[in-house]
């Protein structure tokens, strides 16, 4: 997805799914009609692009009595809206103004690359000239081609061809956001009145052993940029990390300009984007969904990837790579058109994989060869610790440690907390400073330990320190010995104070009692907090300087005081000052602080909360002010994970509330709801019954924004979204639930299980023996009549994965299911099983519950077991590429819970029979074990010991819920 | 070619070879050693790119440890000459500025393609852009590749991928190449003080269907842009004409540095070119030269030609287009590998014509489904014409008509000066207008006629006119009737004036004596020159405006007055007056003249001398003392044509000398000659033996430059070429002649006829039976003994096709032939032959003249002749893509200029028999009724009546010598 449907970036075909399943494989089939009415029914606009004779030619310009004007600029404004900046740049101006911008801090202008690329990253000034040890400053437009993101021209926000601005600074500069927020004030954005914000968003393509932590700039609630530190390509780390920034000008500019379709951006004076690229995008569009011959691509394909293998063999990597852009749009290309099934895919991704780190790791070597033209990168050097000044007084002062990051995660700021609210005390009392109340805070830029009443100095200690064996200590006439003097002198006593005991060996030592006076907390701290802040650990940490250290984000400035004492403690390149910074668009975005006990006053000054729970009750009372405004509701119970999240998204929250057409209403609720939440962290208002959305949503921007201005970016978003959605439902409803499945064929579930329609029939298929061996075992009986329903639900599972809204938001596989088969008009026992057949989706999701849900579900996992493994495709321990183990455990956990005895042996065999390949016992005995393995992993989980676990399934394995049953009597029992 | 080497536009593969012969279908074998060691030898710079963190981030910046330094440039100094332009741009500096500028005066920016193209032409934005009525005004930069220029980076002046700058105006703004010289100043070059010139130079891709007229833009010498009004594409004529502006970046970035490497072009602050691209010019130069999979390629060129195909079914012109680039660029792939014979050349353009035209044809058509978005280009309005203030004097006065052009080819002068010296006399006779001397003359940029003492009125006539039959004229009563009353108000006359005269019928008329008393000559001139300006006729003209007219390139001002008298004629859209234009650097470009008899004083001081004959004589004068300067000559003989071109490009000659190294002075000097005269127009400089080379050329600039400078550039640019020159010569040298045999296997002569080589053991064989044949007629049985010599050099006669310098200069065929036969060893004879098999090479051109020179000219020609006829490639009326013409014409003048008696017949058979394919008995018929056809010309063109030829031919067709004889005999008789 490109324009506002996702992220920016991302090596098309190679695109992380969070949740990754069979489900992402399944692509749109060819079947758009064509669409020659509504190229028919293109922009109108008949306006003339003409040469300004007059202004720019040299003196000896003639007179002319030819053709000359002033460039008309007419239709635009009718549907026009006001958009972020008076006099907004054309597209082409905005290109103009990034390159001289980038240009101005030093960067090279490159050009766009000359084969098809997904994204600006793929063009090779990125992908290869961010290995090695060598400087790489570079910036470019790069048009970039999806051809999945292909609509015909007629999705306002979305094009197969979008254009990119790519930025790439090799070494990190230090202030890499700062020069990107120039960067929009050279596009003419006000960054004092838009709310922009920088939202987790990491980036990983591990078929190109790639990945990198940065984030999504949202520019009031729109993704504009993507912002990564790149830290490893071709599965080999960089030497040095990469700051990459990818702009997405469309989507900018229809920002701002304020026009709502991308026909409608002003390209050039006079001229619309439409006027320029509607027809491409139409034609394109037919080629990538409807007109490129599947069995040619695939022999392209081929072709590339026999060449590219060639090249390696002959180590030329540019040419190889070269190759691999073009295997990769040809990917794309098949993909687009439905074509590329599971094992298909995994197979393209396996070429592309070995292909690339091949690649890489050729041109690293290349370019040392070539003894690395531009010269390598040297370390900057780190700055020396300073030693504190401290003051003769003793009274106790407040002590504050402040580590100032780029914009961290939001788990990152918690797990950060929940660490130094555990270890500031311990190392407090490990040194023996005395102190009152501990308070750790954090926002998404810095975390923040106050510590009241921190004594000035540690507090003494006496200690009995044993010395030499007595023998050694005296000569035999009782004087002292070198060795005892020795001793006395290190530990700062007399050797007349040394006294004698005997250990429980009999062997008799001399003890002193040596005291320590302590140091001041100024000086030991200074010492010690290295160590405290290098041993903060995180999910995912990156590196982003030379200096070999890793954080969650950039650090970017420490300040630690204790009372008025600075404590210049040195880590990760930066010295300890007394200096903070407030948010980056205040007038003085840096403040410094005389004293510890100011530094709270000084970020309130500046508007900044620091704790996490007053900024989520400030914000929780913000929104329910609002949504009351509009005679709404957030009910609590939707609060989820969001306000979480959202509270550590900013540090100075602004609620701003928004409202969206009514229109918009008559989609699904689900699927309003997954927009605002999920996609744009908005709180979705519901009527007083809590149940009914309004048209309203609340978000929270970060600082003194203008709210007004705010709120009509986030509604532009929001509407842009919604249309997007509401293009898919429409074209979902033109055919009932039932049409889709064909297109299910389309798809290969894996080469020798065939599509996934034939997976869909074995299914269906299966239903039924799987009911009567469910029915025939004890107190089961029933389960018999649950058949029907369940192969009336079994036919339809899958069929939501060809409609257009699942395959723009996965997630909502199984729901939309169920959607469409109420509007078919089937029964709600059919509809609820068709959504059932889909879960659980994710760890700690909803299971199955009726008896035609439990028997789909179940049926399609079988089916995925037996026949992957029969076809080779089991999971190893390093690669799970068909995510069978989640399907194992999942249907365990349906199995148990709903307490459904079933034998696995007569199950699997079953299933094996309606596979199209013979599936041998070993292979049966294989997929026994594994689930064995499985459940004795579920059962361990829910707390039983694994002792206990074993033995039980020594038995009992082959019936799940009997064996849990047993567990469950065990651990009853106290066993 | 690119750089230096030779045109920058076109469409790579369809570059229309002046005199396309099979000469051209060869191309480099693959046989390039990987250079490793010369990879490692790369640019040494070891320096830093690093971002200005200082300047231009907004006021949040933090203060920052961070890596930030002033950007180095040191090493380039080293390898640097005094450039063009104090502070010349980087390389994207001066894309930026070009950007600029051609985005201040209305062009839209364009990015490059995402295909591989040869040229900026290719780019959709160009070449279906042009098409059709709509305005398009665009700018873009192009990375172009041209497979075949892959030089491993190693040629200083030559990449297989470089930079265009292409500019599209549509329609003609009317002062194109004034916004160009703007944009020459925006890259600052001061054009007061170079020689900037615009030297004919047209594009035809008869492959495209596409072709125009215009220049290239010479800069000191230095082709440095493309400039063509495009005319037509696809086949169809453009709706409305649009300039074509292609600036090669590259050698434009080299003169603004002045740096004499490709690799030491600044690219940004503190980085090279070479820097930047060099391991990329390396590795895909190893690709397309020596890596490249010749078979998959062809497997892709039917891939995507079948898909274009498709596409073009589907009524989708975009991605057909789109697949056309991917067809063309895997073709030029394949051609740099050296793989594509004559007909599969002739096969694949013909696939990609037949694509253009229907590209084209449905691209037209869909934009006018669509209501063509960017409007409808309107025609200017034409001016009114005047009349002309006459004056009451009736003193004669001088008479001067201006036609004011943009730069004429010298052909063109020249044919419109003497249709003019024809015309005028006879236009002024017809209408009775008495004159004194005319003068006509040309420059470049004007057409002056001049005409002493032209009478200020027509001169009075008196005339019989024949009235009505006196029967009808007269009632019986003898008074008029109306017919007589109207004819003699008609004519003037009193009806008592009229008198009678019976007919040669004997019918009785009566008659008026009428009297004209003549017009003004203003008025009737006014009336008239626009017939005069618009019957000049060229052998190629273009249309520039929407006006319907032509002309050899744009007209762009007219100057007509009668002594003080304008007379405001309209032509093409343009009035005349009083104003000429001088030197488009003068300080003041326009000049108003006050009469007529001022105009050549006004030219005068204005430096420009509009005699052709003077110009010449100036110029050889001055070129002559030039050489004496240095002690050297410029012999009469080797004035040729150069003269009169160079006298007709400049209008205000300026004859500069400049040197070269004297090391170049090891080349053969038919290369030297060959890169001075006819790439440079430079006038060699011989020692006064008239034969040995000096190392200095003798340029001839237009208006007051600075010579210096001048010198300077045009030295840069020599330089350039002969180290070009030297480049492939050294390569050449590195094996014998003999060694480069082999390489013509590579090289498809036709696919049922094989390679070269092939041929070339045919043609050896072919030698034996041959002289046999020949001495076995009476008198010439001496050939026998050339038989050894004529094998001998059989063998070689084709070896030098395969050499560097051949491949680049295909009109040194056979010369170079001959040079490397003698470094070789070989004997005069032998070497002599494989010059003489080459002969002739153009209409005119010398013919073979020893028995094994005839013999193996003969034996080639009948080789391609026979071979093609049986292959089906016999020629058309509409097609000759083999030159079978040519070769049938230039072999019998070998025969007959030589007197060889040979029976046609027998030598076609045995021909036949040593042919891989079978010879039917119809295809020898063929063939020889075919020669008699040439035969019948070749006599005819002899000056003998065609009956006579023909009547010999009955007999004697068979022979050619004894045919051309026996018509020479009855010449002599006077038959």
């Amino acid at each position: 997805m490109n324009l506002l449907g996702a992220p920016i970036r991302g090596f098309a075909p190679f695109k992380q799914h969070k949740h990754g399943s069979q489900l992402h494989a399944l692509k749109q089939s060819a079947a758009q009609p064509p669409r020659s009415s509504s190229l028919v029914a293109a922009p109108p606009a008949t306006r003339s692009l003409l040469i300004c004779a007059a202004a720019a030619v040299p003196a000896a310009a003639p007179v002319v009595e030819a053709p000359s004007a002033a460039i008309g600029n007419g239709i635009v404004a009718a549907t026009q809206r006001s958009g972020l900046v008076q006099d907004a740049p054309t597209f082409q101006e905005a290109i103009a103004k990034l390159q001289e911008y980038w240009a101005s801090v030093g960067c090279a202008i490159w050009l766009p690359h000359n084969t098809e690329v997904g994204a600006g990253t793929m063009n090779p000034a990125t992908f290869l000239r961010v290995l090695g040890p060598e400087p790489w400053n570079v910036a470019y437009a790069e048009p970039s081609i999806r051809p999945d993101d292909s609509r015909y021209g007629d999705n306002p926000n979305r094009l197969q061809r979008h254009t990119q601005f790519q930025v790439i600074l090799k070494p990190d500069p230090g202030n890499a956001q700062e020069l990107y927020l120039g960067s929009l004030e050279a596009l003419g954005i006000d960054t004092k009145v838009h709310d922009v914000r920088f939202v987790e968003d990491n980036w990983e393509s591990p078929v190109l052993g790639a990945w990198g932590l940065g984030w999504e700039v949202w520019l009031d609630g729109m993704e504009v940029t993507q912002f990564t530190y790149f830290q490893q390509a071709g599965g080999r780390a960089l030497d040095a990390p990469a700051v990459e920034i990818t702009y997405g000008l469309e989507r900018i500019l229809m920002a701002l300009q304020g026009v709502t379709n991308f026909k409608d951006i002003r390209y050039s004076p006079g001229v619309t984007y439409g006027e320029m690229f509607y027809q491409n995008e139409y034609e394109m569009s037919r080629y990538n969904l409807d007109e490129a011959d599947v069995a040619d691509q695939r022999i392209r394909f081929e072709l590339y990837d026999k060449e590219a293998r060639r090249l390696l063999a002959k180590r030329l990597p540019i040419p190889a790579y070269d190759h691999l852009l073009k295997l990769s749009h040809t990917f794309n290309i098949m993909d687009a058109r439905g074509a590329v099934g599971v094992t298909e895919r995994a197979d393209c991704f396996a070429t592309l994989r070995g292909l690339a780190r091949e690649i890489t790791g050729l041109w690293v070597l290349r370019r040392e060869e070539l003894e690395h033209p531009l010269g390598t990168i040297t370390a900057p050097a780190s700055p020396v610790p300073g030693r504190p000044a401290v003051p003769s007084s003793l009274e106790p002062r407040t002590f504050v440690l402040e580590i100032g990051t780029e914009e961290l995660p939001p788990d990152d700021v918690v797990a950060a907390v929940n660490q130094l609210r555990e270890r500031v005390p311990a190392l407090l009392s490990k040194l023996r400073l005395t102190y009152g109340a501990v308070h750790v805070e954090g926002t998404p830029r810095r975390l923040a330990v106050v510590v009241e009443g921190l004594a000035a100095r540690q507090a003494s200690e006496e200690a009995k320190v044993r010395g030499p064996p007595a023998k050694q200590a005296f000569t035999a006439d009782g004087s002292p010995t070198k060795a005892l003097e020795g001793f006395c002198r290190k530990n700062g006593v007399d050797v007349a104070s040394v006294t004698r005991e005997v250990d429980g060996k009999g062997v008799e030592y001399v003890y002193a009692v040596v005291r320590d006076a302590g140091r001041a907390a100024a000086e030991v701290l200074t010492d010690e907090l290295p160590a405290l802040v290098g041993g903060l650990s995180f999910k995912k940490s990156m590196r982003w300087n030379g200096l070999g250290i890793s954080f969650s984000r950039p650090m970017r400035w420490l300040l630690a005081l204790h009372g008025d004492t600075v404590l210049p403690f040195v880590y990760g390149g930066l010295k300890a000052a007394n200096v903070t910074r407030v948010l980056r668009n205040a007038a003085a975005p840096e403040v410094a602080v005389a004293s510890a006990e100011g530094y709270l006053p000084a970020l309130a000054s500046a508007g900044i909360s620091p704790s996490g729970t007053g900024r989520a009750e400030a914000i929780w009372r913000d929104v329910a002010a609002a949504a009351a405004k509009v005679g709404g509701t957030v009910p609590e119970s939707t609060r989820g994970d969001l306000l979480e999240e959202v509270t550590n998204l900013v540090e100075s929250p602004t609620v701003v509330m928004g409202s969206f057409s009514s229109d918009f209403l008559a989609l699904p609720s689900e699927v309003l709801v997954m927009v605002m939440r999920k996609h744009q962290r908005y709180f979705p208002v519901f009527a007083p019954d809590g149940k009914s959305l309004m048209p309203y949503f609340i978000t929270v921007a970060n600082g003194p924004v203008d709210p007004a201005v705010v709120a009509a970016g986030n509604e532009a978003v929001l509407r842009a979204r919604f249309e997007d959605a509401s293009f898919f439902y429409r074209e979902d409803l033109k055919q009932p639930l039932f049409a889709f499945r064909p297109k299910l064929s389309g798809t290969t579930f894996q080469k020798e299980l065939g599509s996934l329609l034939d997976k869909a029939v074995r299914v269906e298929h299966l239903v039924a023996p799987l009911a009567s061996a469910i029915s025939e075992r004890p107190g089961q009986a029933l389960w018999a009549d649950s058949r029907e329903v369940a192969c009336e639900a079994a036919n339809l599972c899958k069929a939501d994965l060809a409609t257009s809204t699942v395959m723009e938001m996965t997630a909502l596989a199984g729901t939309m299911g169920r959607h469409y088969a109420y509007k078919q008009g089937l029964s709600a026992a059919v509809a609820e099983a068709i959504f059932e057949a889909a879960l659980p989706r994710f760890a700690g999701d909803l299971l199955p519950s009726s008896p035609p849900g439990v028997l789909v579900a179940v049926a399609d996992r079988l089916d995925s077991l037996v026949g992957l493994f029969a076809a080779g495709c089991a999971p190893t321990a390093a690669a799970d590429p068909y995510g069978l183990r989640r399907a194992a455990y999942g249907m365990l956990q349906t199995l148990v819970t709903n307490k459904v005895s079933l034998s696995l042996r007569s199950a699997i065999a079953a299933t094996a029979q309606l596979q199209p390949i013979s599936v041998s016992d070993s292979v049966k005995s294989d997929v026994l074990s594994y689930l064995n393995g499985r459940l004795e992993q579920l059962l361990s989980d829910g707390g039983a010991p694994v002792e206990v676990v074993r033995a039980v399934l020594a038995e009992r394995a082959d019936d799940p819920a009997l064996a849990a049953a047993t567990v469950e009597q065990l651990k009853v029992r106290g066993l």
